[in-house]
């Protein structure tokens, strides 16, 4: 994963960012914040139950709706709207047509959270 | 400033969270993510030139257009860019007209930088 640059920083537009990838399921990182990253990710269906040990992890509605199914509710997100999930919790994205979420997590982050299998990806800038 | 609660976390709407307060360059925290508050502030004219040492800053605007005086360039954001001003470096945020700006920054933050001053301003939960 390459190093950001810190000293030519740019500014980031999400739409324009959102336009250069299609994979669901496959966040880009679009900027690194202290020790966390700031990604994209376009998503549809049901991802699988999961969590972070240690990484808090926050979902904004860029576009579209998102639901997190929690153990014992779920979280219905519209555009504009967000909600961090604290570490340790399992959650279950859900989206029956395409979203776009940007995240916020720790660089350590995988998306698959304790989880090593089928679906982890690793994050690559753009 | 209170500890916000992780376990019965809510999803936030940032225009319902924006409509709850009117004062300039006085940020609300709307969320705690890891070592990170995400706050919401409403600014216009122009803010005071800071750094700060060690926190990475990032500006997202929600609504109306910001731009970021660095010391060798500006940076022109519209409602859906972002920038990050990296620690250490110095700047000032200008808004001709009202903008409301996400911030993504460490809980450590204080908005004037190094400097205490009558501007500076405790950021209190919303």
């Amino acid at each position: 994963m390459a190093e950001a640059p810190l000293t030519d920083n740019k500014k980031i537009n999400l739409k324009e960012k959102l336009a250069l990838f299609s994979e669901q399921w496959s966040a880009r990182i679009v900027g690194e914040v202290n020790d966390s990253h700031i990604k994209l990710v376009k998503v549809q269906g049901e991802f699988m139950w999961h969590h972070h040990d240690t990484e808090d992890e926050l979902f904004l509605v860029v576009s579209g709706a998102l639901t997190i199914r929690l153990r014992d509710r779920e979280i219905h997100l519209s555009e504009g709207e967000f909600f961090i999930v604290p570490h340790g919790v399992e959650h279950m994205p859900v989206a029956s047509e395409e979203a776009h979420i940007l995240l916020i997590e720790p660089k350590t982050t995988r998306n698959t959270g304790t989880d090593d299998n089928d679906r982890t990806v690793e994050p690559v800038w753009i």
